[in-house]
């Protein structure tokens, strides 16, 4: 039984829907150590949150952002919490809809995605700098 | 400490909210070699998704297939990944949404689930071949 | 590797959104064992809920509650299944939006969590009974 843990700072992104697979894997190669297992990531922010989908057509991402803008609106009448701007509020809320953390079986060494799949960190504010990460590796 | 996983493929699900529970243990028997862990179910696909709910009235599923496409509507002027069909892009979302994951609790072999939860893949393509799953269950 | 699991019992919470971490970490005091690991809560309800949020701010959870109920409103047209009552199928809708578990990393014997974040019980329900979790905190 194998149990690795890295703590990873992104760069910044912007507010938006960004394929983040590579960058993750770069920084946990123990995967390859692991033939039966699971990969958990988990984002330390309530403003951010990841999320998997497709990994191809960047069109996908954009309308995630376009939609999520509708289904969350900003400067809704009923938000109390409004001091930290706008776009505070909704992004707390896009957070828990999409989740802190994805979690990916791990075969032979190597994430068993789909071939379509990818992770993307959802950034939810309009200036946020770099969002921290934990990523834990497990398995035999 | 056991780690078990096995790669699935479920037959095909027309559109909608749909039980399976006894598919997936049916396919993992050795969740009754656990005493304490975890189950992990995870889909390999961007358009259909996994959720806990209701196992028991059927108009709960059905809900919440008119619910989702009330909340994620197609043909938003908005999208621009339309090329493989007004279904293709709110199925995305929708399977943001729900999650690409489950993971319930093992105790003393079997799955501690309350006794109104199933397992529900929700299929949100108007057509689509079998989808594949990667189970993993894992303890002591 | 150790694994640590508990069936809780959480007192009766009214509607809304309410932050629990404490009352968890006092149910599972073995998360001091481990030093890298995960912590895995899960509930066995499909009318409440599980998720990650801002633990400073109580009117975050306020506009999570009205968020909630706008996004999936009471009394549609299009529901079905209404002889529980007009807030039962919006929370089964609201549950599996949020979510039946969270998972969190463990370093050094503790939740690995970002300053602002909490785990938020989420009671959809107008009238409910204190709510069954089960806590597992694995690692090394």
């Amino acid at each position: 039984m194998n149990f690795f843990q890295k703590n990873i700072t992104l760069p910044a992104y912007r507010r938006g829907f960004h394929l983040i697979t590579s960058a993750i894997l770069k920084e946990i190669p123990e995967v390859k150590n692991i033939r039966t297992g699971l990969l958990h990531v988990f984002i330390k922010h309530t403003s951010a949150s990841l999320t998997i989908n497709e990994n191809a057509d960047a069109t996908v991402r954009t309308d995630f952002e376009s939609h999520f803008n509708h289904m969350v609106p900003e400067n809704t009448r009923y938000y109390q919490h409004n001091q930290e701007g706008p776009d505070d509020m909704p992004a707390h809320i896009k957070a828990s809809l999409l989740g802190s953390s994805v979690s990916i079986p791990v075969t032979d060494g190597k994430l068993n995605l789909g071939i379509w799949q990818g992770i993307y960190l959802c950034e939810h504010r309009n200036e946020a700098s770099g969002r921290k990460l934990v990523v834990t590796a497990y398995g035999v």
